[in-house]
């Protein structure tokens, strides 16, 4: 039996009147609203999110949080021009709707504008800090957490392998910066600039280099004095799921450091796995990739084992599924938890009783005791509470795990 | 054609009397006695060296720097009784012989003695800082480079992987101590060690990982201010040649740092080759390993071109072959440039070709001018000087790439 009570917590809450008088001997509706723990998805790959109502709903029941692209060269093509107010726009759609929002990625060597090239190394540097800033501090207040910087191991090294074997592109200009100023210059460039201009930020640092290779890049980070809040571990499982034991021994790994685990990018297929001779992901993308029946039992079976995996280690804080749909999703493997005509496959259906239903606190009615007091056990996260007095309702939020809950419905 | 200027230099030499004054209009033989790179090879594990006068022979004809073996496991079998006596007189067997000596391991996961499992981790950690410094210190002046620490890649993680897979034995002690205190502690204690007993040696940080690991593993240990004066590059070939790009790619990713690379486990075998999906070296030892012609032929070949592409990259000090014979080769690999029955393979004479020949400055007169100078180009590294005078002859050394050489036979 897997063992999840730290994701659980008991606790008095106190509810009062406005004026702080205890609300004695009342009936109270309490509900969760909210995991602690963030469970994410992409909120930008799917046509149709935001537009479609019936994909709408699909990623509102299930999701909490969402990852908002902040690829650069997609977000200022044209040097001067960034898309801050299409992205704004979205970033409000998901905040009125009470998700919590990511930004990915500030700093990265793969989808760099093309302006950036033929910049020295200093300008590359002074033209990555002003974006990072730029970024952050126009979503201040709306994104909360950021993956400062995406796949370090490989930054320095990576497009000039590709260029030894006689591959196409020369280096992109932050893989030369990583280059030339090392690793950890690099992190830290990153971090600064987030931190300057969200100090209260959550800032990541991400990679989808799960070997002894990024445990060595985050010691060398923190080394470096580079204060990061969360490691970003991504697990595109295209080549099939790792399994229990393997995940669990990853999250120990990472764990070491005392840090908080994001899983950040999530995926796992509803069809043929890629093959385990692929190196590189993005080097296989057959025409055709489809979602089938027994791939669909599979990726449902394996999403449930792998999510309660992951919510029995401490360690974990957040995980984030990448793409809801099949349509749009990423080399364009059935990784969706929807199909392409949206209806929403197995594993859909399976996650959503595990988030919303085994591991949620469903609305229920408590009664306050003399002192107004009642005693709630449930998972960790925010829940609302009504009461019903003459007059009409009142409602209020509190969050459970903090310590000394005090409620005033108004 | 291969560019080896660097290794060359032109330089005027001042040859003066035990008085002072210049020896004008005089005959003098120059030598080279050994190179700036070390020529290294293992100084111990082929049975009859010392003992076998042909073997013998065969080593200090090729080489100039032996490694000496200080597996923990094997020196001190016994706590508190290392074989120290042993040890120090093969020491003194090579450096009688002119030949510079190198320590390895002072700290590794592998071959750690037995009585080490059940201390706590903090008795592990003192008995590891009091070993590396009782070693250090007993062969100050003798050994003046040190493996300091080894594979620290994997250490904090390479049995307890092999634990989860149901593998055989329970982590090392100094897995633990890694896995606890972090690589960089662990990196650290052994350098702060192996400097307090000898501030003049030359530490390295040795690893057989090639991969971006080792890069951000160097790069945390640099952000962590410990003094690495050299990096140490295993790379036993037994799956094949890496190859001249190959090569070069990796010593330019390592050159990256600023410290000078030594290669300090280098073998090619003239036999078949490992198959390319054996993942861990040790996991494939077939009961026999013949060397064949074809291999021979093989091996001589990218032997050259090997050691070429080392030299011809500026930041490699030193090459160290892991092995003349294949009696006792690691794994009963044909990986030794000797045959079991003690004759030279082809590798033997192409390497002696180019080491003691090709890159060799041979005797040869030089006549001083009427200011006791000379001008002699050649291979960095020492040198030997003798004139005959009236009197019998006079003979000296001296360093060619040193500032102002002025030499005084004696």
């Amino acid at each position: 039996m897997t063992d999840l009570s730290h994701r659980l917590v008991e606790q008095v809450v106190q509810v009062q009147r406005a004026d702080g008088s205890p609300l004695a001997h009342t009936d109270v509706d309490v509900e969760q609203r909210r995991h602690a723990v963030a469970f994410g998805c992409t909120g930008f790959d799917a046509p149709g999110l935001p537009g479609d109502p019936a994909l709408e709903r699909l990623w509102l029941d299930l999701f909490d949080t969402a990852t908002l692209p902040f690829y650069w060269g997609r977000h200022e093509p044209v040097r001067g021009e960034p898309r801050t107010e299409e992205l704004l726009d979205l970033a409000h759609w998901f905040a009125e709707r009470g998700v919590r929002l990511k930004g990915h990625p500030l700093a990265w060597h793969t989808l760099a504008p093309a302006w950036l090239a033929p910049l020295t190394t200093d300008e590359v540097e002074q033209a990555l800090r002003a974006r990072i800033r730029r970024e952050v501090d126009a979503f201040r207040g709306l994104v909360t957490t950021w993956d400062a910087i995406n796949e370090v191991v490989i930054m320095p090294v990576f497009d000039n392998e590709a260029a030894l074997e006689g591959g196409g592109q020369p280096p992109s200009a932050i893989t030369r910066l990583c280059r030339e100023r090392g690793r950890v210059a690099t992190v830290r460039l990153a971090f600064d600039e987030a931190r300057a201009a969200d100090p209260t930020a959550t800032l990541l640092l991400n990679d989808f280099d799960m070997s002894t290779a990024f445990e060595c890049l985050v010691e060398a980070v923190l080394e470096g004095g580079v204060q990061v809040d969360a490691i970003g571990l991504q697990s595109h499982m295209h080549q099939g799921w790792w399994g229990e034991e393997p995940t669990r021994a990853v999250l120990d790994r990472f764990a070491r450091y005392g840090l908080p685990l994001h899983m950040t990018e999530t995926t796992l297929l509803s069809g043929d796995l890629m093959p385990p001779e692929v190196d590189d992901l993005n080097d296989y993308q057959p025409e055709v990739w489809p979602s089938t029946p027994e791939g669909e039992a599979r990726q449902a079976e394996e999403l449930v084992r792998h999510y309660t995996t992951l919510m029995a280690h401490p360690a974990v804080e957040a995980v984030t599924y990448w793409g809801l749909t099949d349509a749009g999703a990423w080399l364009g493997a059935p990784a969706g938890l929807v199909r392409h005509d949206g209806t929403p496959k197995p594993a859909y259906d399976a996650l959503r009783a595990l988030v919303r239903d085994e591991w949620w606190h469903p609305r229920r009615t408590y009664r306050t005791d003399a002192t107004g007091r009642l005693r709630l056990r449930g998972w960790r996260g925010e829940y609302s509470l009504r009461v019903e007095e003459a007059g009409g309702a009142a409602a209020a939020t509190f969050v459970l795990g903090d310590d000394g809950v005090v409620v005033r419905p108004g």
